[in-house]
């Protein structure tokens, strides 16, 4: 029987953040949630782009030499691989990441 | 500069079901959201699972001896490749299908 996959709940199972929970795969890649608490720190993905989508909340991305990306709740924006980046929550924040299942979430 | 992508706005874009448009590439997959009213048709990928996320409105995915996957707002479901599908719409609903970017939405 094929699960469905309630957001709402998996959203309970969040209690410390930055530490995402697997919410799905799909082939060889991950979806993930994490609850976004303050500031993450400086890093890059080599070979891989990231999805950052903002489920509940609004975060920052901030980038080395570009603008910031400011992201509001229903708003999703995609890093480059070898793009220097350091999320921020502006509120506590969560949200879903769409990334190559061999990423474990921490970047270069 | 790395564009944000509203995903209210993309609604707007949306006027014919089942016609996906996309909304975002993360290496070589893509998140497309489609329109879903009425009924699809029978299919499956051979090699690939899909993930549908209900992002407004409610819909059922059809299985082949097994039971349906009723999905509501903020719920998602992975369909495994070869399994045969055929979507559904409860209401006038927005989906987001997460995909390679090699399928064009067809299915087999």
């Amino acid at each position: 029987m094929i699960p469905k996959i309630n957001l709402e709940n998996k959203l309970k199972e969040l209690d410390k953040p930055w530490s995402p929970i697997e919410i799905a795969r799909v082939n060889e890649y991950v979806i993930r949630m994490a609850l976004f608490e303050g500031e993450y720190h400086w890093h890059k993905h080599t070979n891989e782009d990231e999805l950052f989508y903002v489920y509940r909340g609004s975060i920052v991305i901030q980038l080395r030499d570009q603008p910031d990306i400011i992201l509001h709740e229903g708003e999703m924006a995609v890093v480059p691989k070898g793009i220097e980046h350091c999320p921020r929550a502006l509120e506590s924040s969560y949200v879903l990441m769409f990334e190559p299942a061999v990423l474990k979430s921490k970047g270069d």
